[in-house]
């Protein structure tokens, strides 16, 4: 009987560490859950993760793994390592492919951070399967990116390529959590589009169910709520939100030229309300010879476990071209 | 005795077509020049490039010509062919590869725009020798680049990538030949600086030698001149065109993370009068893990011939890859 070659997608989280054993098409057989802080020391946690993917071989029949795939924030695919991430309770730089790889020596280990796996994720798994330009967007506490060029995602000279959300898009705007000001993701973000609508309560007279609320008490998940319900300020949040998120992806385009740019997270899944001023301010800020052809499409991966897929898909990602 | 391995570069100009034998080392062994425009029919003109490629082969002892590289003004990489370029005399798109290829049927043949190829040509012959993450921009009448990721030129989807000049730097900014406004092109060319003195002159009261000349009478390099006689007006062109292209380059970064900026061009060859604004602005918004560490650096090729040399670096690129 054949067995059956399946790799391990490894989320890590400031709160928990997901695993899933996931094959070439997706399909996740088994999953499993640690706490990320319970291990005060790294080695600790290194030794539990080995644990827990023995573990999960054997609960598969058959099974082989043949590649282990790792999210983390500020994981660096370059270097093999996880440095200064500011939500895990390890500090400095942590070898976690190098730590591994000593437990599983012929394995393919492959780490990388959230939004670069999540977009190889759209490329194994999701709307980018045969793309080898595009660009992936993810629209949520932040804003991260993944370009992908020639096939392969742009990792520049150190391995931190990829930044669009620290794109600076209005001078002298809104401070950032980076220390300067006018990034797009103050703008483009769920907290950015929340501080649009404050901005929005300043400057107009319009009624809003976000007068009677402080900041503190919605979400942004509240605005698309609002702007189903006709809000104006809310549909207006939505307008500036996607104008200034059309032209910094306009401009964006000018550099890679991908075939599609797929958005994905919070902000994404209010569907129209932000693609629609998203793709008018992007096609009236793009160059002409690009005009209506290049698609701004919703992530594929949006309602699946983009977790497990994002981090899996960087290990078959990574076989398949090895095997090419 | 061995045979001598070498490519001949071909630039396409809208005056002249440029040909030149290279050897791997960037050696140029014979140079030959047609008129681009004497010939009225394409496949004239392709006869004509024909006969000059088979002419420079015989007057080099012992050569043996194993890539053609092209350099020409909307070259396309990915399909070969020259698309609607507006300064030469042939219309609709021009499959220059396959003609060519008819002829040498076994000889690696490459086209690429002007920029790409001169950003190659910094990969094979100049200062980026030896990287494998860099951008080339050149600040000429317009303002071109290249950028090269992962070992290899990002091409986008089309084959048009790289539109730095392209990437809109002011809302509701000048007027560019794009048909769009507030262009970094609009700025950072020669006659954007022109522009610049222009609109500083409309400003401020600072006597100026450009007070005494209409916009036609001068050029770019008098602002060099004139800044170097102490000209304030000048200076304060150079500052201002150094803080707009610093941030494009910030934000450019942010997305490619290159390890080196290589600036070419008549702007370029105002030494520190445009590096250091530029360098300054730059370093002010970069992200902070990128500060101090990437480096803006003139070509290497500044004072080369260019033309010939960039376009037969395509071909030996080419030919690089292929032995790898």
């Amino acid at each position: 009987m054949d067995t059956k070659k399946l790799v391990v997608g490894i989320d890590i989280g400031g709160t928990n560490t997901k695993f899933g054993m996931v094959d070439r098409i997706g399909n996740i057989y088994v999953e499993e859950n640690i706490s990320t802080p319970f291990y005060r020391v790294f080695d600790d946690y290194i030794n539990a993760v080995k644990d827990v993917i023995v573990k999960l071989e054997k609960n598969v029949e058959n099974a082989e793994i043949i590649g282990i795939g790792i999210g983390a924030p500020n994981g660096n695919h370059n270097t093999g390592a996880i440095a200064l991430a500011a939500n895990l309770p390890w500090t400095g730089i942590l070898p976690i492919v190098a730590k591994l790889q000593k437990f599983f020596p012929s394995t393919c280990i492959v780490l990388d951070n959230d939004a670069n796996a999540a977009a190889i994720g759209e490329m194994i798994y999701g709307g980018a399967a045969k793309m080898r330009d595009f660009l992936f967007v993810t629209l949520g506490t932040g804003v991260g990116s993944g370009f992908v060029a020639n096939g392969e995602m742009i990792y520049g000279h150190d391995g931190l390529a990829g930044e669009l959300g620290h794109v600076i898009v209005e001078k002298n705007g809104r401070e950032c959590g980076c220390g300067r000001c006018g990034c797009l993701e103050t703008y483009a973000s769920a907290p950015g589009i929340k501080r649009t609508v404050s901005e929005l309560l300043s400057k107009s007279n319009e009624d809003s169910v976000f007068r009677h609320k402080s900041l503190d008490e919605f979400e942004a998940k509240n605005i698309t709520e609002a702007a189903q319900n006709g809000d104006k300020i809310a549909i207006a949040a939505f307008r500036i939100t996607g104008e200034i998120l059309g032209l910094a992806l306009a401009n964006a385009v000018a550099i890679t030229v991908p075939e599609a740019i797929f958005l994905f997270g919070g902000l994404a899944k209010s569907g129209n309300f932000i693609f629609e001023p998203t793709i008018a301010a992007f096609e009236r800020n793009i160059l002409k010879f690009w005009k209506d052809k290049i698609k701004i499409l919703p992530s594929e991966l949006q309602n699946k476990d983009v977790s497990i897929l994002g981090s899996a898909s960087l290990a078959w990602n990574s076989i398949n071209k090895g095997s090419l």
